[in-house]
């Protein structure tokens, strides 16, 4: 078992099949029904969700008109993965599943009441349940959304998708979210130097005109 | 567009092509050369990656004798991801490439020889390149591998993967990896309340007994 000679092509793996298999699924989610947030009832399973804002009116409005006609443009792309996803210890099989992405939208519709300059009533949703071997396709696909629309709250305002800091961690400074969205609780414990509240109006701002 | 009402079913995507297509990747996988670690000459690319563990003698001697005739139990699974990958700002063009794939086993390298425990000439890798459209199916191919084999460093005894915790993150406590690999110059300044040695110890031997 010599190490054999460095050559890079050796290494490379693509699969055509792979590119059609993604557009297939972003397909499939863009088809999935729209609903309120968070959804009329629990449900088992993990997957890929999108939020989409619909308000008329404040910081968001331009996503309102956006998404006037059909549900185009989420405003955050996020997963709900199995448990022990990371460490290999999955529990995705269809028995032994709980509501991973039915609570992770409930836990985003709790932070949305929670904080100023949003209201839960302008939020909708979308989501896809990927279970069993499928499971594997979550990041995939949250990825691939996430590229394609590059939403506000995933890219130019992050912070959103935030958990309580761990233990020992409350030096550390509140997201750029959690400026513009003061009343996390566990936001205002953070003690580090947050970014300033006029640069990222701005930024979210110059995000928003370049958006069409 | 009014909401429609909840059907479970119709937010369930499933698709065999996707099963079939990871099992052709982690063959693929399975069957690149293995290298010395770091590899032995600089390559641009972002992958998933693993680590094996050859040594005869010390904590890991179980992982030496499984991989004595093949390269078939790491110790440690991981991916490089494109840049901004998160945020969907990638740089997974040809052109634009950087070298994360190779700058991440090149970090490991130094983490593991700045440790006690383990000796660099006892490792070795192996590693796909996944660039452009294929780089989407990095999480999924970590992913499947972890879920194949577990690996100790993954699973039992975490933290080798951690970077420097960012500003005033440093109140938290020093990962188990780092427990039991002292070195790290960051991990030294963590100040929270470490796991105990002689149990993580434990743990280690539970796993390797159990490991076949």
């Amino acid at each position: 078992m010599n190490p054999q000679a460095f050559e890079r092509a050796k290494h490379v793996y693509a699969n055509e099949a792979f590119v059609e298999l993604v557009k297939d699924a972003v397909r499939f989610f863009n088809g999935t029904p729209v609903h309120a947030l968070p959804p009329p009832q629990r449900f088992l399973g993990t997957g890929v969700y999108a939020l989409y804002y619909t308000g008329r009116t404040g910081l968001y409005k331009k996503y309102g008109e956006l998404n006037r006609l059909a549900y185009g443009y989420p405003i955050y792309v996020g997963k709900a993965v199995p448990k022990g996803w990371r460490q290999g210890r999955t529990s995705d099989a269809p028995g032994k599943q709980s509501a991973e992405l039915f609570n992770r939208l409930a836990e985003h519709s709790r932070n949305i009441l929670a904080v100023s300059g949003v209201d839960l009533g302008d939020f909708m949703c979308r989501f896809v349940i990927l279970e069993e071997a499928s499971s594997d396709m979550i990041g995939t696909i949250e990825a691939a959304l996430i590229k394609v629309h590059s939403p506000l709250w995933n890219t130019s305002l992050d912070g959103f998708g935030n958990h309580t800091p761990g233990q020992g961690r409350f030096n550390q400074a509140r997201s750029d979210w959690d400026v513009i969205h003061p009343g996390r609780t566990w936001a205002a414990k953070c003690l580090g130097a947050p970014s300033d509240r006029n640069r990222l109006l701005e930024k979210i701002d110059r995000y928003l005109e370049a958006k069409s």
